[in-house]
Order: structure tokens, then sequence, then C-alpha cells
């Protein structure tokens, strides 16, 4: 029998440790081949490159056995690219990390790791984004393996339900606050509360960086946050059908 | 009592015919306030820009009443500018369009006109997406515009469910077929089969442009593209909880 076919990608970059961590964690489920992009592509969310082309070079980085290629668009693109044009059989896994960085409750929209693996989950394979709450590129990789070992062992074995994929976040380890184990829950209800820096160029002219502060309304026993908090894993099931079922019949006594 | 105050902002860009329609169209319903990309913006998904800096800079494009700033970011990006930076007060209301083509089924998660007002919702205001099925620069917009008021009329009356957002597809008139009404959809379960166009650069380096077929696999007549097939305006409520739900108790019998 073949091996599992795996498919790594990210939103960091080809070269982030994370994506490299989780490329030596995939040796042991299958044959892995790396479609990531070229540089960093944090928040790009599920864009697509549809008005510039795309470069799609096959590179080596480390000695492993995986087979590599830098994307110069987004996270969205790789998969699209991989499924399409690169393999020759459809994967049996996508996954899509470890990101540098939480991607728990509203963050789930803005992050080329989760739209990645959306995009996994609509062509069809079973489709997992890993993301560890701890931004520094020296952060540690090393105590959530074994969850991303028995998840991914799970989802090998007994797929996905149609249209859905995980969102799983890590937290950061601490001493005295080692992980207690995976909890699966619904995504936060949460925002950022936006604060644009203002600053002047060196001829005057206004420019912005976007910066915020992350607000979680959400009191809810199930949610995430808090089992990210109580220092679980966190496994959101998602889905690319945003339909707001719910709100049909309401609208339909309006229209 | 104040005119209520509306924000328009698009993916096409500030120029682009559509939004000039929609902000035509606004003035009869308040007062317009328009942050939108400088330039087009398509297919950008909920980018945000989180590594580069933005502009954002007011300018005048028609001999209108409104107020407009064009941004050198994402739609999401104009929305997030809109609400902490530029207005001083919250919107009364968020449209986003007139999108040039569509953004029925599965192009909601692709589409930056989307984006916009689902960060609309996020931030609270009531918002909605319109898009017309025909990418050319000189579609006429001019049957759906009774539709679109129609719409922005009830929204400004009864608002939306909490977390909800509309997305609003016009088909594309021709001689004899007229738009026939409203349906409240859901989003069609369909895709894109990609095909890369492969090819060489001056240089003989290889580049590729992404194309694709739309696919509906979908046979229910509760759709958005039933709808549409139809001459119907299509209407899906759309939100930003993207948790599969149902899936919840599935997956807690595996971990």
């Amino acid at each position: 029998m073949k091996k599992p076919l795996i498919l790594v990608v990210n939103d960091d970059g080809i070269s982030a440790p994370g994506i490299r961590k989780l490329i030596s964690i995939m040796h042991d489920f299958g044959e892995v081949v790396v479609v990531a992009p070229e540089g960093p592509q944090s928040g790009m969310g599920h864009a697509i490159t549809i008005n510039a082309t795309l470069r799609c070079d096959k590179v080596t980085i480390d000695d492993g056995e995986q087979t590599e290629y830098a994307v110069s668009g987004t996270p969205v693109d790789c998969v699209k690219l991989a499924v399409n044009q690169i393999l020759d059989r459809k994967p049996n896994l996508c996954v899509s990390g470890i990101n540098h960085g939480s991607n728990s409750s509203i963050n789930v929209i803005y992050s080329g790791t989760m739209s990645a693996a959306v995009e996994g989950a609509l062509e069809g394979i079973p489709s997992i984004g890993f993301s560890l709450l701890d931004f520094s590129h020296d952060a540690d990789f090393s105590e959530g393996e074994k969850y991303i070992r028995k998840i991914t062992q799970s989802v090998l074995e007994y797929g996905l339900p149609e249209g859905v994929c995980l969102n799983v976040n890590i937290p950061k380890t601490k001493e005295n606050k080692k992980i207690k184990g995976i909890k699966v829950c619904r995504q936060a209800k949460a925002n950022w509360e936006e604060e644009f820096d203002e600053r002047k160029d060196p001829n005057g002219r206004t420019y912005y960086w976007l910066t915020g502060k992350f607000v979680n309304y959400d009191k809810g026993d199930d949610t995430d946050e808090r089992a990210l908090e109580n220092h679980f894993v966190s496994l959101v099931p998602v889905q690319y059908d945003i339909t707001a079922h719910h709100a049909i019949s309401i609208l339909n006594n309006r229209f």
C-alpha cells in the first residue's frame, strides 16, 4: 500500500521554524510535499492571486526527505497550485502551520494558515490548521507535538465530516503549566479593538500601522478561548458554508 | 434627527463604476462616507495589512456630496480605518460594492467585497454586500437599482440579526429576462475547478496565471445559484462564526 500523501502549507513562509517542525513530524505519517509561500503571508485570509502572476519553484531547505515548492502567492494559492498543478494524486491530508501565534476565535477569518486548511477542505482533503500561542521566532514547539501527532493520527484514520476542517490552537507552555489535554470547542465571540498608529514619513505624509487589542466578549465555557486559558489544546471544527442558516426564516418574512 | 451615516466600500477600487453607482443610490438614504481601496483588490478575501504601512488620503472623484478616502490596503483595512480612525460616530449602515462579478456560493469566501461586509458586521454595523453578475467595466447597474433600494430601506428600518450580514447578488439582465424579485437563499455547494495557465517569461522562467471553471454541485432549490438562474436577486445571510457546530458532537467522541 502507498504511504499517505501529506501536503504541508503555512502562512509564515517556507523557512519559518513552525513549518519546519510540522514537516519533521509529518515524516512519521507519510510522504511529505511542502507547497508554501516564499515569505510571510500572515493576515492574508482567503486571498487568492488573480491580478498578478504566480511563481512556484522547487527548493531545498533542509536535508529532509520531503519535496518542497516555494510560491510567490498566498497560502490559498499554495493549496490550489499543489492540488491542480504539482501533485499527481489527491493528498490524504493537508496540514497547515504550525502558525507562530494564535488563530483562535475571530482570528480564524484573518488567518492565512486557517484559510489554507479551509481550501483543503473545499478540495475534499481532510485538513488541519495548527497554531501555537507564541509569536516569537524561537518559540518552543515541542510540548504541543504529542497533540499534533494524536490529532493527525485520528484524522488519517477516521477522516473528517464533509466540508469541515480543524482549527487547532496550542497554548504556550510555562513552568508548572503543562498542557492538560484536548477540548473540542466552538469559536469564541471576540474581536480586535483596533488602534491605528499614525506616523509621518520623511516627506511629511501621513501613514498608518494597524495595531489592536484582542477582546473576548464570550463568557461561555465551551469556547476555544476558555480552553486555552485553562491550558487545553483547543480544537474547533470549521466550515466554508458561511450561510447564517438561522437567519433565513427571519429574512424570509421581510423580502 | 441626524441623517443615517452610511459607509461605502468595495474591492474593485474607488473609481470603479459599481461603487460610483452605489454612492449615488445611497445619497437618498443618508450622509455618505466612502472609504475604499485606491485600486483593484478583488479576491483579497478577509486579508488585512499587518506587515506593511497603510495610506489613507482624502480624495474627490466626482461632484457628489460624499466625503471620500482612498486607502492603499484591502477592503477589510478600509472598514477598520473608517470605524477606528476616520468616522466620529458608528455608521448606521455599511454597504460594499456594487461588485463587478458574482459573489454567490463559494465566491463569498474569496471576495473582498463580502469580507468588507463581514467586517462591518463584526463591528456591529448592519452591512450588505451587493454584486452584479457582470464583469464588464460598462456593466448596466440600472435594473438592479430598485432591489438595492428595497434591501437598503429594509436593513435601515429593521436592522439585521446579530453577527449576520447580507450577500446580495443581482442577475445580469438580458432582453426578455427581467428580474422577478428577491429570494432569501443559502450558499450553494459549488467550487472552482482550477487550471493554471503555465507560461514562460522573457528569461525562460516559468510562471502561472490562476484560471478556473465554476462548477455547481448543488441541486437544491433553496440556493443562491438556483435563484440567480431563475432570474431572482439572491440574498444570503452570512455570518463570521464559521464553527461547524454540527461536527462538535462527532469530534467529542474522538478526543
